[in-house]
């Protein structure tokens, strides 16, 4: 556990990096932000961006991350290491790699790059749904720490706790941070990975389950996350196929004023058993 | 070029490895999949998965695969060099590197994985056409090379060449090799990559644009690819948002009986002008 007091928002503790001098850095695993096992994935992603965001020669915004779990993090002290792998024109490729007492657990690979004002276009649809206050809180029957980090209004798709098998993965939620706190992109990485196990619903009950490799493109630019501020974001996810042992989720993050701010794909492990 | 007489399918002319003795591997780029600058990306993607693919102690097939494209491939040698990242008792975690002359062009992370018996179901609706023979072959204004290694149905969303501006990024194509080839993993690797730049049918002219990384996700095992043989699947790929030079594709490989062989999706750099 880190020293000293913590004060502020837990995501901000999440992202609390302390630099090696190099290229690297260490970060701790904070229990607010704890998933069934380990730390959550969203929680991985934002600090690894975050890292990747903060070095001296970063060109432009976050485009594309790409975040693989190949074990799931203990709790405490872990070290980040960066390479940037080229820099072009206008984009920049990162890898990077999160190791703690030298085992391997997640891997990176993050496009960087300036946005250009050139023709723009939203083509996908944002659900028409009513306003937050309408809909229900989510109740989350495993109780992980870090979903009391948000407040998740229910519009489709609730986690269900041994009800009858879903015909469709699909959930709709209104998120917002609680304790409330501005959108950024670190926030928008996490957020990316804020659905529940899809084969919970389509089951009907909980399962072993978890992320293999997500990857999240950032649409929004910084401005555009800016206008969003604290206020709730529309987060819609389901699967396309579920098999063998692995489905993926297809997500997109809307603001409340219908800007597509991020699209995300997550490939995950599933048992059918306990 | 490599030196001796070059016989069989130009695919695997793509795939064709010449190992380093260590996990590295020495490729050629091949002329018949050469794309606007340097080589398709999907032939990058299928040599990258191919090389993984041959490690003595690769576990299970691949189920995920991410390849950014940080720089053209010059006509010639190139090296991959893969490194294992972790073996769980399931799955397997790897990354590669694509060097020329020591520059990094390509990285790459991939999941490889075995398959069980558990729940299964495809919740994606595979889009109702007709039989491939009822639609027109594409014509490719750009007459790229890589091209005509496929036999392309155009169901919607033909290349444009100087037309008005489509309102859908949409397009679906019955699609296979020509010559015929089975499909196996790193062809679908390459399938993935079939569909040109989204945003030539949404300025109705092509401009400058370029993957810049790309995320496979393969549902199916090999058996299931197996069946496939060199039939026809149906390719559908849109875009979702396009903002600041940079746009997503989603995209689905369908068997032609129904069996949801892969999904994909990349980010691509775009102009709109140029």
């Amino acid at each position: 556990m880190r020293t000293g007091q913590r004060t502020g928002h837990p995501l901000d503790a999440v992202i609390d990096i302390q630099f090696d001098g190099g290229r690297g850095a260490s970060g701790w695993t904070v229990p607010e932000y704890g998933n069934m096992v380990g730390p959550f994935g969203g929680a991985t992603a934002a600090f690894i961006l975050r890292v990747i965001d903060a070095q001296a020669d970063r060109l432009g915004e976050p485009v594309a991350l790409t975040v693989t779990y190949a074990a799931p993090i203990a709790d405490g002290e872990f070290h980040v290491d960066v390479e940037l792998v080229r820099t072009n024109r206008t984009n920049q490729h990162w890898t990077a790699t999160l190791t703690q007492d030298g085992d391997v657990k997640s891997t990176a690979t993050a496009v960087f790059g300036l946005r250009r004002g050139v023709w723009s276009d939203t083509e996908a649809v944002m659900p028409a749904v009513g306003e937050p206050p309408s809909y229900p809180p989510a109740t989350w029957p495993l109780g992980v720490a870090f979903l009391g980090n948000y407040d998740v209004r229910v519009i489709d798709g609730a986690p269900p706790e041994d009800e009858p098998p879903a015909p469709s993965s699909l959930s709709t939620f209104w998120v917002r941070h609680d304790p409330a706190r501005r959108l950024d992109f670190p926030a928008l990485a996490a957020l990316a990975d804020i659905f529940y196990p899809r084969v919970f619903l389509r089951l009907g009950r909980s399962v072993p389950a978890g992320t293999v490799s997500m990857t999240t493109y950032f649409h929004a630019g910084a401005a555009e996350l800016e206008r969003v501020g604290d206020a709730y974001i529309l987060a819609t996810a389901r699967a396309q196929r579920f098999a063998g042992g692995y489905f993926d989720q297809t997500a997109q993050l809307w603001s409340r004023d219908g800007v597509l701010l991020a699209t995300t794909n997550q490939i995950v492990y599933y048992k059918d058993s306990r």
